[in-house]
């Protein structure tokens, strides 16, 4: 099955809007087993949507267009597939009738060329958009001229906004696609998410116990990000779900507790959870990360029941202040130090009267370094109930990954820790 | 001059990345005059990425490809264009040295397939990669035998990773495109960054004066953020450059300080420069934005000579603890209250020994709101030399914009404090 996404807007021309629909559609669509093999973003002008569209019905079993439906004047779609298959358009009064209920539902008047939007080609399908007044239109181009053999292809179009394109996909066109794009085989897709280990590591690990797998036709795929790889197993047809277990289950034997989680969940997420779980508290003493770790914990509903405080220490008089950093270890050692490190988690610990304690102390550049601790050195603390851990690390990244690389690594300790009862053999 | 922009990635097509070079990569070329055209996005297969190469050579004057030029099996990019340029594939000493010294500085060993970044097509331009290993490649396509007149293509590949891809395009490929492919007439491009006023108050204000200068052939775009509205003025042509410096006076005039900044320049850059030209030092106490204020100004290079200390305060104890609040004020009116977020800015004043403080306290959801404080209700204090000031607003998003556009009035109370001496007029 052959599917393909086209994004309609100028203002993605002009990187002025992030577009999220590719992810979001990609991945509704591949959970269903309909895996998008090619997306296209064009901008609103006539050409480049007829070439676009043209192009994709060459090719695809399904075509996903977005937006162009609305009512404005670069709002063109509707009009020019109409023109491109040939067909007439016709005022849908069902469609009309609806437009009109949504403008006296809010008590505005309805702007007179609202009406197009109301118009369907003939043989179109109507999507019922209750977010809004672009109705969404499936077509069968069946027999289809812009392919080699006339094999039909579905093409379905999608209003812009994704307050209206979401429900709809989700509630009109994922019941349409399994009712008339029923799919031959089934489709197993599952994540691994690794941290604290390289992409080529990864690969070097897996890949020669994958080959079987990848030659029984598991598609093995690697995502790596700061701090991160993801490893991705799918599979089709009748044993995909079976195939894709045994790959898993061999990938899990290999990489151990380097997999901190599946599909979409973050490092702080499981963190958040496993501390709900286990009743417990975090407190954290951030210097070089300044906020980062916080930020990442706190983007996690729930948060609140288990972080009681985070410092952001960058001054050594507030390292002393807050967290009770010693004057002499901070003379002896220099603020970027495993001795400040450990003060920094076992204050905070004591301080907020915390279960766990998280430090960071490190220079993230570009200013800083020197020779013997060069920019990127950071020392990681974490202060627990058996004792305290420090570990060295050297990230020498740009400050922003430096920052996101050591947050991972601060959590991943903790996580750790967390697991085994124990940091001693992480250290 | 048409320029596509083709993206590489089976994580693309199952949706489980977003694919945030088409915004980054179009915004920065548009920038520099070069309008993106066509986006295409296809998975790690040969078949996909040869046919994708081969039709955007067909069509355009320049092609930017990203991904695919990694160490590991689904890296093809680097090999296939080879291929279909009939082109050698020759180890380069100067990228295979960078690529060891590399892993020696990090300490790591090297692993042996590695060394294939460092195969690099004949004829092809190396482009540096200081942040990572593989480094990009442009070539030109001349003659083109995919284009009908045989005329030439640029064809510049980028690595995956934006740690990598967006320093080597700033760096390097945007001087090399203004080398290799000059635009005709000149190009202007200014984008003012303002806040604390929504898009469409924007657009009332500034449409109607700035008629003539659209009239005249400017190009005026709008684009909303959280917390943040652009607004970006373009011209092309010998009188570019003067056109825009006009428009931009009529939009200053107009907007007045909700200007913050031009181009690129975030909200905290400007407040780190401003605290740092005044010399004066900053403490922050957050609750419910949980760091992404400390985040933020942390993310600023040289933020350590004016922030001093961060407090995260999510519980009552924590807020009691570490700024001084009292347990009274928090019976009497609840943590999410004006006289709460006074006494956190106050005591992080006090506490830091800072010239301002900012504080935050309110209800970042999806749990926790009332009938009388919903969820998105939060204030946010400062306190200076001059006072203390507390604002209420109602951010009603979902978590994360939430955090980010709370941050972002959170800043501008600051700044409008800085620049006018006085909080009063805005509260």
């Amino acid at each position: 099955m052959i599917v393909e996404l086209i994004n309609t807007g100028s203002e993605l021309m002009l990187g002025r809007v992030l577009n999220t629909h590719q992810q979001w559609l990609c991945r509704k669509l591949a959970d269903l087993g309909y895996v998008v093999t090619r997306q296209v973003a064009v901008p609103d002008t006539g050409s480049d949507i007829l070439q676009a569209v043209r192009e994709a019905l060459g090719r695809a079993d399904l075509v996903i267009a977005t937006g162009g439906l609305g009512p404005t004047s670069d709002d063109l779609t509707r009009d020019l597939v109409a023109q491109l298959l040939g067909k007439g358009l016709r005022e849908d009064a069902a469609v009309l009738a609806h437009i009109r209920s949504f403008f006296e539902s809010r008590k505005r008047s309805m702007p007179e060329r609202t009406k197009v939007q109301a118009l369907v080609p003939e043989g179109a399908t109507v999507l019922h958009n209750p977010h809004g007044t672009a109705p969404g239109l499936a077509l069968e181009v069946r027999p289809n001229p812009f392919r080699a053999n006339g094999q039909p292809s579905w093409l379905i179009m999608l209003p812009g906004p994704p307050r209206e394109l979401r429900p709809m996909f989700t509630d009109t066109v994922a019941p349409l696609l399994q009712r008339v794009l029923p799919l031959a085989s089934g489709f197993v897709c599952r994540t691994l998410r690794t941290t604290g280990i390289g992409e080529s590591v990864v690969e070097e690990k897996i890949d020669g116990p994958m080959r079987r797998f990848v030659q029984a036709g598991l598609d093995l795929g690697y995502c790596a990000r700061p701090g991160q790889v993801d490893v991705r197993l799918a599979a089709r047809g009748g044993g995909a779900a079976q195939q894709v277990r045994e790959a898993e289950a061999v990938v899990r034997e290999l990489l151990g507790p380097h997999i901190y989680g599946v599909e979409d969940e973050d490092l702080e997420t499981a963190i958040v959870h496993l501390l709900t779980e286990r009743k417990l508290t975090l407190a954290l003493a951030e210097s070089c990360t300044g906020g980062c770790i916080a930020n990442r914990i706190t983007n996690v509903p729930g948060a609140s029941a288990v972080l009681l405080a985070g410092l952001v220490t960058y001054s050594n008089a507030s390292k002393q202040k807050f967290l009770g950093v010693q004057a002499e270890t901070l003379d002896q050692h220099g603020a970027v130090s495993k001795p400040v490190a450990r003060e920094m988690a076992e204050g905070a610990r004591k301080q907020a009267q915390a279960d766990y304690a998280l430090s960071v102390t490190g220079i993230a550049g570009p200013g800083g370094g020197t020779a013997g601790k060069p920019v990127g050195t950071v020392f990681i603390g974490l202060a627990g109930p058996s004792g305290t851990v420090v570990q060295r690390q050297f990230n020498p990244y740009d400050r922003d990954t430096f920052k996101q690389v050591t947050t991972q690594q601060a959590l991943e300790l903790l996580r750790r820790t967390l697991l085994s009862g124990s940091a001693e053999n992480l250290v």
